[in-house]
């Protein structure tokens, strides 16, 4: 049976490394990269490049891409779009290609390369994802994004709801980030926006006044589309 | 008020190290070397003298002190103790001084000396530590020490254990991972001991025959006494 282990943050990615080449990784930034990509692939997006600079990222206006970069929460002057997953209209971005940099999600995304197979989730395709998991069949490791290789609530939220239907569907673990993951989203998911209310980013989200984006991001199973890493790029499949 | 932050693996130290020689730490290692520190308190033991290598531990014998070394969950061969609570009893620990290495704990003291205060705190001490941190007033660090820079389960149940009992006294947090914390130890405080069964340190017990350590490491204010680093040494104070 395949196995589950949890990294709560990039800064513990060394610890989990090993054998990288020979798994699946899920790399989770909820709030709100994850989410944001799995929207443009659910409103048609061709495919994304994701990049860890804003310079390299600009680059690829001239090759026809929208362009889109956040930093601590904000749009960078002068792209096309920010990290708001309700910017990424079926009007804007059916049968384009963006190239995208955000403060967290890109960079893990960059870190688990190496891995045999890279997915992009949130809770929008969480069952979907959890499929794919199981018809590749290798041990995941779920990759928390965090902020600034800080724990986070949300994202260890998702983890666990990920978690919880990969057990159910025959999997296992021994991992106690896993086990805390699952406890905190099965203790809460009857009240998951309640329950975030006090977490940090979404207390950032209150400054930023993009509340509205909370509820898009946790709306589970609007999307049968699995997005993951190939080439460089991130494609979507639906399911 | 003071505000409570959570460090849920030593290696995301780096991320709280700033302004500590203003802050409180408490040193979390339930199982169990903060444990067997707090009930070598407990029974009458005059100093401990923690040391990162087992080398320099047993120097300490020549200067009359009893030497404790362990090392992935067994005592080091040629020292008096081990890291099991139950053999610091009080026939062989009253008025004597310790020397003790362990494999995570006192990596973690180490780490954390440069702190206005260092505490040593398990289950046991519980209450006594949280009035302890509140006289003092100043900000608090609770440093899971973890497992070879893993998050473990027992150790962020104790942090959410003390984070809990210290809003309750009129602190304040901001923070994700003791949010995280708080809620796995309130919702499992009622079955501790059956929560702990799958977590991986527990599935170690098991393995090393020491199941009856788990007990006493989880005995809530058994103790009265609050343990602190006072010039490389530690040493107990009765509230």
């Amino acid at each position: 049976m395949p196995k589950i282990e949890t990294l709560l943050s990039p800064a513990l990615f060394h610890l989990h490394s090993e054998g990288l080449e020979d798994k699946q990784v899920v790399i989770i930034d909820v709030l709100r990269a994850t989410t944001t990509v799995v929207v443009a692939f659910e409103n048609g997006v061709d495919h994304v490049v994701a990049s860890a600079s804003v310079k390299d990222t600009l680059t690829y206006r001239d090759k026809g891409y929208l362009v889109a970069a956040e930093r601590n929460g904000i749009m960078v002057e002068g792209f096309d779009l920010g990290n708001s997953p309700q910017d990424y209209t079926p009007e804007l971005v059916t049968g384009r290609n963006i190239a995208l940099t955000t403060t967290n999600g890109t960079r893990a995304l960059n870190m688990a390369e190496e891995a045999e197979t890279v997915w992009v989730a949130s809770f929008r395709n969480l069952s979907a994802t959890a499929e794919a998991l199981t018809q590749n069949g290798r041990d995941v490791l779920l990759f928390c994004a965090g902020w600034k290789d800080r724990f986070n609530m949300e994202d260890t939220l998702f983890a666990g709801a990920l978690a919880e239907q990969l057990l159910t569907m025959g999997w296992t673990t021994d991992d106690d980030a896993t086990f805390a993951a699952i406890d905190l989203y099965s203790q809460n998911s009857h009240r998951l926006e309640a329950f975030l209310e006090k977490a940090s980013h979404v207390q950032r989200f209150k400054t930023l006044h993009i509340e509205s984006d909370l509820q898009v991001c946790l709306k589970i199973d609007s999307s049968r589309t699995v997005v993951y890493l190939q080439d460089d790029k991130l494609v979507g499949k639906t399911l």
